[in-house]
Formats: structure tokens, sequence, C-alpha cells
């Protein structure tokens, strides 16, 4: 009887290092779990039925890498070069100037507006089928400048264990994005296991129309919705209709679709990736212009919100890289 | 030996009467069926796998009745009729007259757009959750003018048939409304299979904010989509991001739906389902100023779509009806 328990003991133990085997043991952890566990609990006050087991996951930042600059808007960045030059106007444009010198202090000058606008017409004009096809040929031949790697690499392996781990528990996953939805799509479903009807992002405006006899959908420049901040709340209604109960993200842009998400009944879980990791990452937060972490940290203290220290809190940042780091 | 056999065709024949039992032997039967079959049959040419296999429904119409009126239609204008009391400035208001009174050639002559703006500014104001109360107490209470039931009551018994039979061969099931998610969802889970996040539907702003210290949506007074005519392509591409295999609609609204569908690669299958039954439930299609159906009837005829005769393809229009109509 003994060592019928013994055994048990040893599965038990395995299967908790099994759990989420790239996330050092830790307050993270052990946050995660418990939540899980409880609201997956039939017998706990806290048990949520499987309809109602929403999670939703910031992308920039918090699922994949967003330095030096939010990859999409790279993507953008030189689809606006490669249009110029049918655009002999935009050479007068001070939002052009900016941004092909990438002048961060002009731009910050500019405002967003008259960027968003620039990049709006520069990505638009195309069906989204030829769109899909530009953003798939540069997936594949870019590299990120630090990691000499396609940008796709650059998914943090804890969080792809962390999806699998909530689907596995009767989760669904969903992507709450600042960026659109079309440049995710794509890579989403094997990178993270989330379809593309469960990738909600930015959105630039699409007409149908009939060309050549047959039916298409065509960009329009300019920007229908923008899924950042105080609109990742909407986005969420607009597209699931319900409060998630758990929500991941990493930056202020994510800290109104937290607040969202804990503001509903009974057991909801929080998460923000803190980056603190310069060696296998980067390590940024209050000053930095992409993937701003400011009034969301301070919040995330007050709230007893979970803060993930990529430094600490995960073995790997990447599949690709070997060393592990262990629990300090 | 030939006994088993003798089984074996006797199961095969009970299955089939059992695929769809509220629909009559005939050419949509059969064609759905086939559809259905060789789609999902892995030694096809025409296999798809399960990931695509994606259909969008409009509702009103497709899905559950429309007549006299859009139901949505009367509780936005039972919301405007509670709303006046508050607004004396509608009284010199031509669309509010004319709405109030019901007075068809007033609203056609207004056109859309006063008439929209009234509704959306009448439907704003309160909190997403305030008005989700007011859709589920109004679709609670009110009745339908001809067969004195809850409208949730009008949902076609084959058509449910219809989603059920597809979700069993591996199917997503959407609905693509030019009504509002919010009305659909509070019932649409019940009535259909349908889960909130697949109900697509036109959208009316919402902001969120900060209210007595908690975060919420209030609803604004203006639309933000219409997914209605060539918004629906837009509205399936914005939301599920894949190009639907089948299309089901009734009306001229789900022209561009259906054309979009059907230009994809591969078996795709478009179904109109024509009201042609004005015995057990009404008999409209291109006069009708309430889900015409005109160029869409003559696109299905040229393109060989699928029409459904509700009279004839139908045994059972509603649940509730007991007398059951056999082939003819």
């Amino acid at each position: 009887m003994r060592s019928i328990l013994a055994a048990l003991l040893l599965v038990a133990a395995s299967a908790w290092a099994q759990t989420l085997p790239s996330w050092n043991e830790g307050k993270a952890k052990t946050a995660i779990v418990g939540f899980v566990q409880t609201v997956t609990d039939r017998k706990s006050r806290d048990f949520v039925a499987p309809r109602d087991r929403i999670a939703v996951f910031d992308n920039d930042g918090t699922l994949w890498a967003e330095q030096p600059l939010y990859f999409q808007f790279l993507f953008m960045l030189d689809q606006l070069k490669a249009a110029a030059p049918k655009h002999p106007e935009w050479t007068d444009n001070a939002a052009f100037t900016a941004l092909v010198a990438r002048d961060r202090e002009a731009l910050a000058k500019l405002g967003q507006k008259p960027i968003l606008e620039l990049l709006a017409a520069a990505n638009s004009g195309m069906t989204v089928g030829e769109y899909d096809a530009s953003i798939r040929a540069w997936l594949a031949k870019e590299r990120h400048p630090k990691f000499k790697r396609p940008y796709t690499d650059l998914v943090y392996k804890p969080m792809q264990e962390l999806l699998a781990y909530l689907r596995a528990n009767g989760f669904r996953t969903f992507i709450v994005s600042g960026g659109s939805a079309e440049f995710m799509r794509p890579w989403a479903e094997k990178a993270y296991g989330i379809a593309p009807e469960q990738v909600i992002g930015s959105q630039q405006e699409v007409k149908f129309e009939m060309k050549d006899g047959k039916p298409v959908l065509t960009r329009e420049p300019k920007f229908a919705f923008i899924d950042d901040g105080p609109g990742k709340p909407v986005g969420i209604y607009r597209h699931i209709g319900e409060r998630p109960i758990a929500a991941f993200g990493n930056s202020d842009g994510d800290l109104q679709m937290l607040q969202i998400t804990m503001a509903g009944e009974g057991r909801r879980l929080a998460l923000i990736v803190h980056h603190d990791d310069a060696e296998r990452e980067f390590a940024y937060d209050r000053q930095s212009p992409v993937g701003r972490l400011d009034k969301a940290l301070d919040e995330a203290r007050a709230q007893n919100w979970i803060v993930v220290s990529m430094k600490s809190d995960w073995k790997k940042v990447f599949a690709f890289q070997n060393q592990e780091r262990p629990s300090r």
C-alpha cells in the first residue's frame, strides 16, 4: 500500500514538472497553476464552466518580441519604401522623411496621426490576398537585427506552453493585439495554436468590389479600428462578446484589457510580462517608447497582479536558446 | 452474408432518414448531403481539411423569421419610444414621427441614414451590460404578432438541424447578420449552438470608461460598421480571416457573402432560403421591403445555387408546429 502511495506521489510530482516546463518554480508559476486548478475544479466555489473559460493575450512583447521596433511596423515601413517611387508627393511629407530616417525625435513630435495615415496609405490599394502574400514573403525573408533569425522564431517558449496548458484545461485562447490581424494570422496557428478567427487586432478599412468579374476585398488607406489601450476592451466585446477570466499583457497598452478582465465576478487572473532580461532578450519598461510599461506596472503592484520576471521566472525565453536559467 | 448486407443497407437507409429529418427528400437535401459527404471524404479530390470547414449563415430570414419587420428593429423602436420623454427635440424629427407611426412611405422617402442615426441615439448612453439586460427583458416579454409566441421560438427547425449536421461533420458555424451581435448573443447559443464569439453583426460604437471606479463599456450614438450587403464579406474577413466554403442566406443583403464564398477554389456550397410558404410562415421575395430577394434570386438561378423552397423542402418550419408537410 505504501509503495502504491509513493508511486502516486512520484507521478504527481512528475506531472507538476511537466506543467509549464520552461517556467522556473516560483510565485508566478504557482499562481498560474493554482488559478487553473481552482477554476476547473467542480467542487470549488470558484469553478468556471468551460464555455466561460476565455483567456486573452496581447501579442507584441507578451507572446513574441517587440524590440527594437514592433515587427509589423518594420514591415509597414518596408511597404512604405517600396511604394515611394509611385508617390513623389511624399518627399514633402514630414512623416515620410521621419519614418524613412527612423528619426525617433521627429516621429515623437509629429504624433501618431500623420504617421498612421501615411502607413495606411502605403499599405493600401491591393487586394487582401496580395497583401497576405507580401506579409508571408517578408516574414520568410527578413531577419531580426539582434538574433539574426526569422521574426517568427522570436515567440516565447514559456508563453507557448502556457497557451497549450490553458487549452488543455478547457480554455479558449484569443490574441488581442494593437497589431493587425492579417499580420498575425499567417503564422499564429503554427506558433501559438491560435486559429485566424481567434486573432483580434487593429483594422484597416477594406472594401468589397468586383474586379475582372471576381469579388475581391481591397485595402483602403484608412484605419477603421485601433485595438490598443481603451480599444482592447472594445475589440474583445465586439469579437468575443464575453468578459475573459484571464488576461496577459506586457505594456500600458494592455492596462484596460487587464482592468476589464479583473472587474468581473469570481476568480480571475491578470499577468504582466516584465522585460528585465537584457542578456537573453531585452530590458525595458517605464522609459521605452516601444512597449512602455509604466502605469500598468503601478496598477499590477497595487492590485497584486502577477508580474513575470523574464529573467528569473523563465528557464528559457526562445526555443532556439539552449542555455537554461535555473531558479534563483 | 446476404442478411448482413441487408442489415447494413437498412442501417444506411435509417442514417439517411436521420440526417436532416425535417427536410423532405429532394434536390436541396441531396445537394447539401452530397456536398458534406464529398468535402469530408479523405479520398475525394474535393476533400477539405477540418480547419477550413467554415460555414456562414445570415440570421434574419435564414435562421429565424423576419416578418412583418426585423425583430431587432422592433426592439430598437421600443427603445426609441421609451427614450422619447427625455428627448422633446425628437417631436420635430421627421424620422421619429415616421418611425413611431410606422409610416412605410415616409420611411422609404427619408432613406436609411436619418433613421439609423435616430435609432443609434435612442439605443445609446447605457453600458453594454444594461443594454444586454433590456434585450433579454424584451425577448422574454414580447410576442410575435402572427404566431403569438416569443420571438426566439421563431427559429427554423430545418436550419437548426443543418447547423448541427455541419458541426457533426467538423464544420465551424458562424452567423453573419445585418443585425447586431448583442441582440443575437443572448439566445444564439441555445437556439443554434453558436457561441457568442461566432456571431458577427453590425456594430454600434462603444467606449471604454471608468464609472464610479469601475471599467465599463458605454454605447455611443453612432454605428461603427454595417454588416450587410458588401459589408458581409468585410465582416467575415475581419472576424474569421478565412474564406468560408459554405454560405446560407435568403435576401439581397446576402448576395456578396455568397459571391465571395463561391469565388474560392474547390467544392463550395451556396444556398438561399426562399420564403414561399404563406400558410406556415410568410411568402415574399422581389417586392418585399423586408428581406427582399431579387438580385440574389437571379444570381442563384444563373449560378445554379441551391434555392430552398420552404413550402416543399421543409417538413416543418418551426419546432412548435405539429403538422408536417410531406414531399410533393
